[in-house]
């Protein structure tokens, strides 16, 4: 029997504890560093070994004679653990490298032939491929790096609501029918009844906001849409939160607008490396244009000359125009869009008291995109079962849910973030699945 | 157009917020707060109106006379938000309490006859009637405290991790194939193909490891496993990390209990309340013993007189004696069990060089139920593929899994933890489901 106490400190140095060495005077100290090998450019008498390790890449020197052992016994895609001299130099990524001293191979590829050049900065390659591929196009740095921003944009998430009484839970993504409707449904079979996979957490979270005022969850969310574009997945991860207590829809914006601010203060203060591999600005956050549907249609439409075709109805074309819009008159990346009409809102939105054919709810456009959707729900049994009758829908399967308004539930909303999409706009990307580890669409399921 | 600038600072105040307001010295002070009426006990002359907040409770008194409204303006279930002065009051929940001046209905429920007396301390009902009405049975104070410190853990595994140098991923939940093989695989049509539900992130977190060094996913897994037990669930959340450049599995066990420990921590420091509110105290951490299964097996059959059948399986009642030793042995509630069988454990795990009967791999019981399974995984793509072959498996559908090996991968290994098994046995409930918001068995499929 032996006591397990802790996670151990490693022997090993990582880049940013190399850089604060060679700071602090410690330049010229042998130490160890374990990575994988990126590349190997071969100069005759010198070669650099650049290890690929989590924080980025660190130059390792090979100097013939110096170094107990033959070049060849080092090969690309090994991972392997490097003792030597630690050495500033400024051409060397980050100011430093290494001047090995021995080697130790931890493992071999069996095959050191890639099927990508990773190496490269920016992976010449397409998206088909990079997919294909995919555990090893994310050995690209820039690839990569995409997906540290991906976390921190989740992880300012869950902070920032932390921070502000939000309670996070999970809910189940396996049902008995789905929280939308529609035919839009990933159907299974559990246990010999039928089931269905969650098209969004929305029942179960405004369920909860009856027990902790606030909640939020970042989970997967399946659609069976049939779109195939560079904006849809048929899985993603759905950003959601719901609260109560709401004085009006606008504080699930304001909440919104905080979360923004939040998320672009940690981007641009825990991932400035992420930032600067991929060489991107962050948008600023710090105010947020709301503007009216039925308003920014006709402005757009006047502005620039174009046609509206239906005023209940938003076109992907319309929302370039109003990313553009808001962009040129507003200086802002991101814009509330109001008061959608309520043919296009789901049962349980609000109907606006002043004009019942809009509703109290809100897309939050980025760069022209629909990154988030939300609203006031109607809290009040009567007023809920009334519209779902109004719709000609059933209140079948939905008896848990109507069961909760039937007692009590304070004003609430809530909104639902897809987390691909606002990584996809940060990072430049003008493809969904390029911010997405392993898309699923109408003809990928692997890898 | 308007601006959006940030989360707006409410009027209404929550109980941390009035706590602080009376140790300030502002007691007697107006103040406005919201909640649900929890409960109303009328007294004749005076009634105390509960309300429930996130915080925890709050004592409203209604004095005849004072506010200006029939007591009867308020029901039980109603969403209300009250004016009145703040004071002190030893006997009231927290200190203080608010003495009613006026109050405003923000929400009535159609039926302010609950189905369940979740004012109650205690919520005295079956487990069936609870998970019936879930939304109504957590409105209950210990019942909902029960899931802020299931909070308390998830937030420590992500906070802990990205302090170790660890990378947040999102995995896909609809696949081509199951990780682990087998029968306990939920199906699916996608899109006309076969397609299942991930078992685990096991293959994609391993491929992520080639990339990042070190990941971590906190997600839903599916099993369709058809145990009727008290420890299964059909769907849970699983807390699941791998990282690579190991010097052994022993680094995977240092991890996990460098997270159990951040997470006392965090637990002790941010849910105090909960963890009053339940009566519970916080497991010790600070050193977790690991011994080899062959010989704790001994160890429980010598000293509890237990009948060994099979020295190469564990089953749970032998998981029990394995707690109840350690307990009584070593003084913790957790226990490591290291080396379990090779034929127990996935192709992808480690044969212990030593003994290739045996794997580098642990469980980890938390009195006396496995609450995590871990270990070293296969790094070498020949060995990998030999195994498969070894145990008659086919490397179809693996291709991309496979191929990640191929290209190179450093030593790693990983862990997953049952997040609902681990909250259990903190709260120190009995049946998995009471730690689960909306379970999936085999018989329940709703809410």
């Amino acid at each position: 029997m032996e006591y397990y106490t802790g996670a151990a400190k490693k022997e090993t140095l990582e880049i940013s504890e190399l850089r604060k060495k060679a700071r602090t005077g410690g330049a010229k100290a042998a130490v160890r560093v374990n990575g994988a090998v990126h590349t190997i450019r071969d100069m005759g008498n010198v070669a650099f070994v650049i290890l690929r390790k989590r924080e980025g890449l660190l130059q390792a020197v090979y100097e013939e004679g110096k170094a107990g052992f033959p070049l060849r016994d080092i090969r690309e895609a090994a991972a392997v653990e490097i003792e030597g001299i630690l050495e500033e130099n400024e051409k060397a990524p980050g100011g430093i490298e290494i001047r090995i001293r021995s080697v130790h191979i931890l493992s071999e590829p069996a095959d050191a032939q890639m099927p990508l050049a990773i190496s490269k900065w920016k992976l010449d390659t397409s998206l088909e491929a990079k997919l294909n591929y995919r555990s090893i196009s994310l050995r690209n740095i820039r690839e990569r790096a995409k997906f540290r921003i991906q976390e921190g944009l989740t992880r300012a998430f869950r902070d920032y609501l932390y921070g502000q009484g939000f309670t996070e839970i999970h809910t189940p993504k396996i049902g008995a029918r789905g929280a939308e409707g529609g035919a839009n449904i990933f159907k299974l079979e559990y246990f010999h009844r039928p089931a269905v996979l969650a098209q969004s957490p929305q029942f179960y979270k405004q369920m909860m906001v009856g027990v902790f005022d606030r909640v939020f969850e970042t989970a997967p969310v399946f659609r069976a849409e049939k779109h195939n574009t560079k904006r849809h997945l048929n899985e993603y991860t759905s950003l959601d939160l719901e609260m109560g207590y709401i004085d009006g829809f606008e504080d699930i914006m304001a909440m919104e607008s905080g979360y923004l601010q939040y998320a672009m203060e940690l981007l641009a203060k825990e991932y400035a490396g992420e930032i600067k591999v991929l060489g991107i600005g962050l948008p600023r956050a710090d105010r947020i244009p709301a503007v009216r549907f039925s308003e920014i249609k006709e402005l757009v439409a006047e502005k620039y000359s174009h046609k509206m075709k239906n005023p209940f109805d938003l076109e992907p074309e319309e929302e370039v125009l109003i990313g553009q819009y808001a962009k040129e008159e507003w200086d802002s990346d991101f814009v509330f869009v109001t008061h959608y009409p309520s043919k296009k809102r789901p049962f349980y939105a609000m109907d606006d008291p002043e004009d019942t054919r809009y509703t109290l709810s809100f897309d939050l456009l980025y760069k022209g995109m629909e990154i988030t959707t939300g609203g006031q729900r109607i809290h009040d049994y009567r007023a809920l079962t009334d519209k779902i009758r109004a719709r000609g829908m059933t209140e079948e399967g939905m008896e848990q849910y109507l069961n909760t308004f039937k007692h009590g539930m304070p004003p609430h909303g809530g909104l639902g973030i897809g987390l691909e999409r606002l990584t996809m706009k940060l990072v430049g990307e003008d493809n969904v699945r390029e911010t997405t580890l392993f898309p699923r669409d109408l003809s990928r399921l692997e890898p």
